[in-house]
């Protein structure tokens, strides 16, 4: 492991943690927030245990699309405080085709959550990369722009859930 | 998941089941016969917990070496019953990079493993590859005559171990 080929996203989000793990492992809720506007997703599949798919579809205002958007796997659940998956497998674990884009190159998401107190969520992505190369396009890609907005828009929208609901 | 991607593999082994979690599972037995001879593995590490190292370096004696051994990750531990590990990953889930020959693509390997009574075991190795060509590739290579015969290895090591050495 090389951490010269992770790229890394830390934010304290003004949402409590109980909500903001609601809304990133519950697919409708995840489609409200998961891309930085005015990107949208149209379709989420989130099957939340090791194995189980991870899909988004991403479009855009410019006719960007991202298609059926490549099913990629959830390899870690740890209820309230870490979500992980990948872009390399497939549902099952089967190994994934890569796609266009930023489905180009495999990915690894590693996503841990922790009380920050006050009711606030200390928030922490790990994208790793197989090499520089890979890790350098995505952060030309706009890596901490987007993952950045998005982060905001988790907390925001995390705000709007009540506990029981 | 479409089966026709996957490479399959069944067989009884005449060998209790717990030894052959034991030879399987233990990096030290496991080299003992993972390769089918004259191949030999001179290098193994395997972490037995998700996001785990598996890595072997196999060597032949026609001078044939995958030199390091591509680091892959395992993916699911279930005691006695279940070993699931991919190339597609390498420890800590960072996408690996592909190396050459017979680490050339991605594979998913999922073995299962069963009392089938009287002291033998349901044995079932699933590979699982992301295309036809590469499951295609693999079967040229010889999947079913190598993993056959490592089969047939493993049952005989396993014989030679006792349940609390």
């Amino acid at each position: 492991m090389s951490n010269d080929h992770d790229l890394v996203l830390e934010r304290t989000l003004d949402a409590p943690i109980d909500l903001v793990w609601k809304a990133y492992t519950d697919p409708e809720h995840l489609k409200q927030w998961f891309s930085p506007k005015p990107y949208e997703i149209s379709e989420c599949e989130l099957d939340l245990r090791p194995g189980g798919i991870f899909r988004i579809r991403m479009v855009g205002p410019d006719g960007f699309d991202t298609g059926h958007g490549n099913a990629g796997c959830v390899l870690e659940v740890v209820e309230g405080q870490k979500l992980s998956w990948t872009s390399a497998l497939g549902p099952g674990y089967r190994p994934a085709e890569m796609g266009e884009g930023c489905e180009s190159f495999p990915m690894t998401a590693i996503i841990t959550f922790a009380d920050a107190g006050n009711g606030k969520t200390a928030y922490k992505a790990v994208a790793l990369h197989k090499n520089a190369a890979d890790m350098e396009t995505h952060e030309k890609m706009g890596f901490q722009d987007g993952w950045g907005t998005t982060a905001k828009q988790l907390a925001e929208y995390a705000r709007t859930l009540s506990v029981n609901a």
